[in-house]
């Protein structure tokens, strides 16, 4: 497929000189870019790569003297993370799937499937299913009893997706992603040690015996808002008595793990390995670095930044940015790794003085 | 379905007053529960909120005044967590699973399938299998040839059983857990850089040359014990010589990582993303906090608790409490980071100090 | 399947002494070995507890008094982990996956599959799709459109490949393992408070406003080497303008997470959870522990070698050996950590400086 230059332009709300009717099948790096594709040069460093590649055309930035790089035409794109964003939505070739109901999927007849719906092979959709218009479920999907999918879905091979979960419109599950695992949770009859080290913090009190964990089963589900993305092999468990909840927008990047009962916000940002505990609740806007931990029970409040590996033990206040493990405030974190990275010189310099006071004139 | 209160009761060994006639179908929370569920309110605090919602039942704490709160009747549990346990055992709705044998699945003749045993589509079961009685297959789970699964075991789907697995009665797996992928484990003809590094410490030794690594593949399985469970997406690879091993009763949450040879002894419980690394030794009763990471061939006596994301380098005695990057007792690492968390503080002092001893008088 | 002693040793290119005919069916630990199964004695150490098991020969170290214990025949390593690896190529029992192209494999009909090709039930191979000699394809495995897989590939059951990726020879992937997952790229149409936290380290500057992130599709995917395997449940992303790119002899251990646009020179070894955010450039020999981070558009050397849970978030020159959160170089970790455990002594001796520098006569 080929798009003009002109409409590439509009569709990033941007500018363009030259031959607005040449025309580009995909994006490249500047030294790597063929005559039919349009290079991403948005800085004049990329731009001295043009000469590498063939280009004919390119993105760069407001103001750049096109004309100087040899090219039919350009676009001045004034935010080029963004424009790029628009134009992989434009270009985005997509995973080849055959479209429609694939005859080698068990689909229970109870299911209410909407219009212009693809189902591959060996997917599985359980009873009473409700799957909104223009969704694409890939091949060796499953979808769990009762569970309902808004319009617009895009779920990926292998997505795993429970009983009675609920799914807002424009979801997008990365391969292997499951929904509706059963939650973590364990009771013993008696006060456990690990109880005891919570309110102790150290201390597992008395004579240790053995555990015997009784199962606490998941009686509710969980609930996603609308434009919500889930990564490759991340998973979200149910809830206990009421549904672990995602809010709207909130992208989920691979091999995170959210715990049951947990409520997120809108518009959060969850990077690779992130791992939420069980019944803490996370406000709006967050962004949570990759490999951040939340301990249970916490509460993250909006517009919160965590940075990466971030160990959250504690509640941490709206527009919060920490650091660290456990989490203390960024600026905090660097001053106190500064300071240890001068340690062991401060370790010689008390010997010294303690040398000078202790005795000060050197006798022996 | 719905259960009579004082049959909860029972359930649950606790007492009850009121109507034990009354019908609930389903827990809930006091400020959101409908007439048909009953409401768990075991503090003051939650009850307060039995005005919010609708439940005409609750369950209270031992020596509750039920008739204050407008209820028709009111359960008392001693331990709150424990009982919400026992009724959600009773409660809990299932997948709603087709039962039976799905002509859709994959069934080597050669396997020994037990009684009252569900098999979903898309499912494939290999060569010389033994399932046991009363066990439920999901959809798209796999079962390696020569595989053998107890009693009332519960898969979900997609999970993964490789080949010579040899797993105990009431075992649990959630949708994606992988049991018996190959071991991680290669070597190099000459000594490695790694190899020198654990010897000195940060010293590779000399010209460092390409690495070649020679696979070790894994020519044992794995054994688990009865009354396990595996979170969703969690791995459990094969030992080399001899099984890896996981007791009985261990319970792992989702994403976890068990590498080859590892074992892991009863009543375990292993939270969200902890990794343990190829030939280390867990001993009974032992729990790691999510995120908690487990170098290779350490030594984890009965008994040890670890806080989240505890980074365990070295051995660790029976009993311990650990916490921190590397791991330390937990009384010692809050004092440390007390500590960590004054020393800028510390080097104005010794400055002040220096000033003081060095030139006492203020002289310039 | 049985092994002469005299096969194993000259496939390990070690000597034997005694009965070189004698035959064995695997390897065992001395202790619980068989009398048909070969010990692994390598050290005079696990040598004294051959006379627990009933092996009739061993592997021994250079050098060892074979016959001083009671064995048939010995074959003498010269580095026991490596001749491991060597006896256990020979010796892998396999799956037991059923050869050949099942008949409940889905198989587009344009994919071009090569010589002695295994495909198991229930796998979805795409359009297009190429597929090398001798390759073993288990059960539920999915292959994206346009993807090429060499020669002599081994992609266990449920394995998850996209479209366009391209691999080549000798690909092992462990179940569940995911390659060509969309990347994780999102923009806000103004400059959003995570960018702003990178410039400042720590202010996010201004009122927070509501996040609307922008989804960067993946036009790219993903290229992999020869020699290469991935763990259970690992994720390789796609690239976004150009390819994800892992490169010959990697080896990946379960859970690892590898972000949109990375690169990975040779020979490297990824342990498990690790995880390398969107954008950075690994070098060729280099190691990273379990659970190590690396933040996105970082470069790392060739050869570095990161300890357990290192967080890497600046760029690391060749050949480093580091550890910590955030990462420095080993040495230094270890002299940090040691000074900090010590830090709440220094507290006291610095007060006990304060009190006589400050009040040397003790005056009150």
């Amino acid at each position: 497929m080929s798009y003009y230059v002109k409409d590439i332009a509009a569709a990033l709300g941007a500018g363009f000189e030259g031959d607005g009717d040449f025309q580009v099948s995909t994006v490249a790096e500047p030294a790597h870019a063929k005559p039919d594709q349009i290079a991403l040069a948005t800085s004049p460093k990329y731009a001295e790569e043009l000469s590498l590649g063939n280009a004919e055309v390119a993105v760069l930035w407001t103001g750049a003297d096109w004309q100087s790089y040899d090219l039919k035409a350009a676009i001045f794109a004034p935010r080029p993370r963004y424009a790029l964003s628009r134009m992989s939505v434009m270009m985005d070739p997509g995973q080849g799937y055959e479209l429609g109901i694939h005859p080698q999927a068990y689909i229970d007849p109870t299911t209410k499937i909407g219009k212009n719906v693809t189902i591959g092979p060996f997917s599985y959709v359980g009873a009473q299913v409700v799957i909104g218009d223009d969704t694409i479920i890939a091949a060796q999907v499953h979808i769990g009893s009762n569970s309902q999918i808004g319009k617009g879905a895009y779920l990926r091979e292998g997505v795993k997706i429970g009983a009675r979960v609920t799914i807002g419109t424009g979801f997008i599950a990365q391969p292997g992603a499951v929904v509706g695992s059963d939650g973590f949770s364990f009771a013993t009859e008696d006060v456990s040690g690990v109880e005891n080290v919570r309110k102790t913090l150290g201390d597992q009190k008395g004579a240790v015996k053995d555990q015997v964990w009784t199962r606490t089963h998941s009686l509710a589900s969980v609930t996603i808002g609308n434009d919500v993305e889930l990564g490759a092999n991340s998973c979200v468990d149910c809830g206990t008595v009421r549904d672990t909840v995602i809010g709207n927008s909130v992208k989920c990047d691979n091999l995170v793990h959210i715990g049951h009962n947990v409520t997120i916000g809108d518009n959060c940002l969850i990077c690779g390995q992130v791992g939420i505990a069980g019944s803490s609740r996370i406000g709006r806007n967050v962004v949570f670095a990759g490999q951040t931990g939340v301990s249970d029970n916490i509460f993250v409040g909006d517009n919160v930044i965590a940075g990466g590996a971030t160990k959250i033990f504690t509640n941490v206040p709206a527009g919060r940015v920490i650091l660290g493990y456990p989490a203390v405030k960024m600026e905090r974190h660097i001053e106190m790794f500064k300071a240890l990275r001068r340690l062991p010189r401060l370790f010689k310099e008390v010997a010294e003085l303690q040398k000078n006071v202790l005795n000060p004139r050197g006798k022996k």
